[in-house]
């Protein structure tokens, strides 16, 4: 099986040299078949909607024709936020893979823990911290050569 | 002032006649400009983050210019959803009027109820209820046509 968190941490790293906060994702259908595999554009599109997992759920309708990707796998290098954790249950995805945690934005394991709530009615089996500090780091030069 | 949220009711009017879930929202900026006018396109494009709300925040950025729509407020015919409510904030939207509740689905008075999260960084001034029945009204002929 290909190496699918690499391949979103290589979004993340060209995310950041676009400026972007270092965010990639792939989404991967039966038979390990990437369908999407995009890094954050808020910046450069100016839309604040434009997060890793938005692009890669609406990338993956798109090449799919459908709007519900049951089959399918994210792989993303940070925890999902309440609005992307929301489109991942709303895609009917099987599973989400995620590199680092986010307290202070992240929507599964903290905040609003969408996947728990009783408003939400398909939670995608969630496998964390696979390559966290890899993706931690990535964020952490990020903003520390900003700040 | 226009009737901004009977402007979204027709929204909602229109993707029930496209057969979509009928929700409807408009995006006012400064000076009562109407920057979105939008319908719920979910089953039309096939992508599962199509709702009104997102449509509407995506062309109000782009019609803009600016990621931040900081002065703007969203007319919405339905409880916006955790997906929603998260854009809402992170595109600073002002205030949100939204119409019916949607206990099985919200995510500002129900569920994730993002607004009052710690991961909350921005929240809008919410309103809420303002022509309710009509919303609910849409609503309940569109599934009792389905169901």
């Amino acid at each position: 099986m290909p190496d699918f968190m690499n391949m979103a941490l290589r979004e993340a790293e060209q995310a950041s040299a676009r400026g972007e906060v270092p965010v990639g994702a792939v989404l991967v259908a039966a038979g390990n078949r990437v369908i999407a595999q995009v890094g954050n554009r808020v910046e450069e599109w100016r839309d604040p909607t434009a997060h890793a997992e938005m692009l890669a759920i609406r990338e993956g309708a798109k090449a799919t024709g459908l709007g519900r990707l049951t089959d399918c796998d994210l792989y993303v290098t940070l925890e999902p936020c309440a609005m992307c954790a929301a489109a991942i249950s709303f895609a009917r995805l099987r599973r989400v893979y995620y590199a680092a945690y986010d307290p202070k934005g992240g929507g599964v394991d903290h905040g609003a823990r969408f996947f728990t709530q009783p408003t939400c009615h398909h939670a995608p089996e969630v496998v964390s911290g696979m390559e966290e500090h890899k993706a931690a780091q990535l964020l952490k030069e990020f903003f520390s050569a900003r700040r």
